[in-house]
């Protein structure tokens, strides 16, 4: 199989040619996909689901090789965890795929709808975006969930997936193009590059020839950042998830503790994780020595200001670029502020708008915090790492965004659809 | 007064610091007025509006000395038209501004709400955009009406008016800067580019350092065009308006040509204007003739097929070019198609996704019609002319996109926020 692959060093002879013809093929497919019905678009992705499981032994088989190749070139294991399947994981995938099919389908959905004066009737209803590139790494699973996720909001979509997983992505698309041909609905609606030569991702990036209508990255922050740089296309995606946790003064200690806990080090590799944590002068003489001492006999490093280094020996000085660092590790920054206006001020500067906390019993700084922190996410009393499409109810996602337009937050299959403007009329004309 | 004004002949010597300087102060000034009540910013609005009918006297002498200067330079009296302001003019402005005062403030709006099963309350509202750069040309009227739409969705704006129009631009500028000095909002949240140096523009389209969320082009093609093309942030705009009145087989011919005739003549200058007619070529034996003949007698030249030529001599031939024109002019292309099909297909392949209408009694036709067009409006028997904020009665628009993100349509105060997520818990982590 692998004589066939195209690798960097066998570019594709025209690659542009065979981008574009890509492009104009999804914007067909995105044609036919929008007008497909919600039980049409639900019976693909039950194929999908079904083929991907039978296809179990092909997919297992391609990702060998990739486990081969990238092991032969000495890939860290943290890549080749990423990069491994196993019946649990293809089994997961297939799952998930039909928890998109069972989501309520948002297309056609009517958002509003008044008459004017005139008569006329106007409705803005929800139709979907058209075509999505998804760009990614390592992580063949993406392959079938962001195939689900925008063939159930109406898009066809260009999966370009990282190199060291080539062979496994091409055994699952292989298995979701069989399940809309079950379906009869049209294979180009989910479409994967098929080449590893990287000028692809340029090409993606440049729009091809306005077949592209938005990006997603999905991936570490080289790819993200290149994406947002090069992307002359709208891009949903977060940089940097530099997300923190306030303990108010009227903070409840328990409670703030079990927050910052969860926050920093349920998972630390995620977006939602904390990053640094602020504390209220007011507090600082009876909560900040707990906090920090629960999070260094956890095994988490902090990186103090002077006050805070004051609590505990372990404490290193924090310098002015931890306030800005997303660690994604057993590692926090920690700062003593004076009271929520300061800690809204902190975080405004040195955060990344993607989701922040603050733990108090006091109403007005809960409010002044929920409504002043501009981030897609504030919470009030709850942990940082919600920040998450799933824990939303949104069923699954493709990733969060930290931009302010259209998409803010977690993205799933709403936010996967646009709208547009329908008006009924009996011959009005304007004055 | 113009001894003082920089001119691309005396560059502002460090441009890119006075911008950037610009940017900082426009988010700074964009926190306070995102928490600024809808009483505080409708104040504000009001008096702007009185400020500016007090200012008549300094906004005529600063217009006349632009006007007294673009016809030394030998501007075309189109220019003129749109820059020269009467106190007509300026009473409209100052209307205008009323009338945005009084709409409903957006900000705030909780547009979704829903409790998890562990109790936590998820809240999506809507909250301000940020910091709007609007780039327009000779209409100083631009000047008060993007500045009160900007601030009434909580934003700060940063205006970019045109050269010609220059020193009318800094004298509305200065009445809406007294009114927010009045309401004690920050004078910082509607900001002049002080200089008609050029590079300003290319300054803004590269985002000022992230402190731009979005730019919004008001003028030409040749404008819009280059901030599409240039802009490293959003841009909410349209390039072209082609839009289409397609008149279906079930037309009833007085309604087509009473919704024809306003579609293209209306006013040909705007957006909406219709500028390519499809005609069923079931009812072509019926309905062309007089359809066309109609138009050619009320002055408007007529491109057709060879099907349309038949009808009248006056009809010239089309083009390929012609489907894909915007005439903005007293001029239609017109075309026999088969049926609503052939109809969708052309307008999808050909329009620019603006605004679009069928005229038919046949609903299914219509309903195809509506789901299948990929335009920002679509209309059933009513004139493509209502493409407009007002008529939509969002009380005052700052243009119309046909971008599929964000804003689509009529780009309303509604239109110039986003939203974010606002999490009410009571202790909760994520298992």
């Amino acid at each position: 199989m692998s004589a066939t692959l195209t690798t960097p060093q066998s570019r594709t002879p025209d690659l542009t040619a065979v981008m574009g013809e890509i492009g104009r093929r999804a914007r067909a497919a995105a044609r036919v996909v929008a007008q497909a019905s919600p039980a049409e678009k639900a019976d693909a992705l039950a194929a999908m689901a079904e083929a991907l499981r039978a296809a179990a032994p092909e997919i297992l088989a391609a990702n060998a090789e990739d486990v081969t190749e990238a092991r032969s070139r000495g890939a860290t294991a943290a890549l080749i965890d990423r990069l491994k399947l196993d019946d649990r994981r293809i089994a997961a995938m297939a799952d998930g795929i039909e928890v998109v099919a069972a989501l309520p389908d948002p297309v056609g959905a009517v958002m509003d709808a008044w008459t004017r004066p005139n008569g006329m009737r106007i409705e803005r209803v929800r139709v979907p975006l058209g075509v999505i590139g998804v760009i990614y790494e390592s992580r063949p699973n993406v392959t079938a969930d962001a195939g689900a996720l925008c063939l159930k909001a109406g898009n066809a979509v260009i999966l370009r997936g990282g190199s060291d997983s080539f062979r496994s992505s091409r055994a699952i698309h292989a298995a979701l193009a069989e399940g809309l041909r079950t379906a009869e609905l049209p294979a180009d609606a989910i479409q994967l590059v098929p080449t590893r030569d990287r000028t692809a991702v340029g090409l993606m990036l440049g729009g091809l020839d306005g077949n592209i209508d938005v990006i997603v990255p999905r991936g570490g922050k080289d790819l993200v950042a290149r994406v947002q740089t090069e992307a002359r296309v709208p891009v949903f995606s977060h940089l940097d998830g530099n997300c923190h946790v306030y303990v108010d003064a009227a903070a409840d200690l328990d409670m703030a503790k079990t927050i910052l806990l969860n926050a920093k080090l349920r998972r630390t590799g995620v977006c939602g994780a904390a990053e640094t944590l602020l504390v209220d002068r007011a507090v600082a003489a009876t909560h900040l020595a707990p906090l920090v001492t629960m999070l260094l006999d956890a095994g988490c490093a902090v990186r103090g200001d002077a006050e805070t280094r004051t609590v505990d020996p372990r404490v290193t000085p924090a310098t002015e670029e931890d306030w800005s660092t997303e660690y994604l590790d057993a590692v926090i920054a920690a700062k003593v502020v004076d009271g929520v206006a300061e800690a809204i001020r902190h975080i405004n500067q040195y955060g990344s708008h993607h989701t922040d906390a603050i733990v108090t019993s006091d109403p007005a700084a809960a409010e002044r915090f929920l409504a002043e922190v501009d981030s897609a996410i504030v919470l009030h009393n709850a942990s940082t790492q919600f920040a998450d499409g799933g824990e939303f109810g949104f069923g699954a996602e493709i990733g969060i965004a930290t931009g302010r337009l259209h998409a803010r937050g977690p993205v799933g299959v709403e936010q996967l659809t646009t709208f547009k403007y329908r008006i009924r009329g009996s011959g009005q004309t304007r004055p």
